[in-house]
């Protein structure tokens, strides 16, 4: 019963991710009732987003002009890249303020069921930024999945073979902070142990 | 660390209802990673609606016109008027099936802690329409809160003194199907037991 570009409104929403039918018709009609200055400047800022933003020439992160902003930033440290597999990956590890260095992101994860080969994967550019030199960790930060185990397994093998000299390294891998034994998984029990420190 | 278009993104779709600062950052990652043509009809379709959606002329429901469908559908009966709060009401009384006249939406529910008196919802017009014959009924499926009920209460009072001889009526309160009597608010069980039928 909606009229038609409302319903093309609530189909377009809906396309989003963890967006539901329900959930679309709610948020167009918050945006039909909603102020039209801020109905466009929502508009406005998706086209700009794709307009404006592209990936970052040297480690693929998304970037407003050729370089991201991590990478132009002259305080981090050159030396030091981390890994990981998506864009996003990024903002919780910026969060941290741990990583002094820089990213590559890779794009995906290996999944030959899914027909992601190395190929399809920024590695070859890692592998070439490392072979310019002045590299000396790679941090591998894929997800503690199978297909970003996989992913850091081949990577830390490409490396060895073409930088020995490079330290690669991979996030620990362990009880998340304020879990509870009882309801850990077996699989994460086992890391924890696997990985465990002297105090 | 997002680039200022990604920011901007971010803080627009956080003003959307349920939508908090980590669902916005997941939808702008999509939106960025998203098919152009996809991006763009989600950003053409907001402007859309705020260009050609207004309200009916009659009913106040959202219409792409002077009138909107429901007005314009010869088929409902024009003698049975449904009055709800807002023009998102319509559509679930819509999905039953059950109502074959049409509406009045008055924008909101009487509510004086919020400033919202009489004037600032479209009573006088419903007024205005039942004072022009040819009305029957009216259902008041204002919702059953404090404030709908007392926007009910005030419109049926109304329709008493203006037009005596329209039956208003008032949607049955009670439990919903499926629900459990254990778990049942009193005030609902209330309800369903002052409403309770012959069967």
């Amino acid at each position: 019963m909606n009229a038609p570009p409302i319903q093309r409104l609530v189909t377009e929403l809906a396309k989003l991710p963890g967006i539901g039918n329900r959930t679309a018709q709610r948020l167009a009609f918050h945006i039909l009732r909603a102020d039209p200055q801020e109905a466009y400047a929502l508009a406005d800022a998706i086209r700009e987003v794709k307009e404006r933003i592209g990936l970052c020439e040297v480690c693929f992160n998304l970037a407003e002009g050729p370089r991201c902003r991590i990478c132009l930033d002259e305080r981090r440290d050159p030396s030091i890249i981390c890994v990981v597999e998506e864009p996003n990956d990024v903002i919780p590890i910026e969060r941290t303020h741990e990583f002094p260095g820089r990213y590559h992101v890779l794009g995906g994860a290996l999944s030959p069921i899914d027909g992601v080969d190395p190929e399809d994967l920024k590695i070859a550019q890692l592998y070439a930024r490392v072979a310019e030199g002045g590299i000396r960790e790679v941090v591998l930060a894929t997800n503690p999945t199978t297909t970003g185990e996989a992913t850091a397994l081949h990577i830390a093998e490409g490396l060895r073979e073409r930088a020995p000299d490079v330290t690669v390294t991979r996030l620990a891998s362990g009880l998340p902070v304020g879990a509870d034994l009882e309801y850990a998984d077996e699989v994460t029990l086992g890391r924890a142990f696997a990985g465990r420190r002297a105090v």
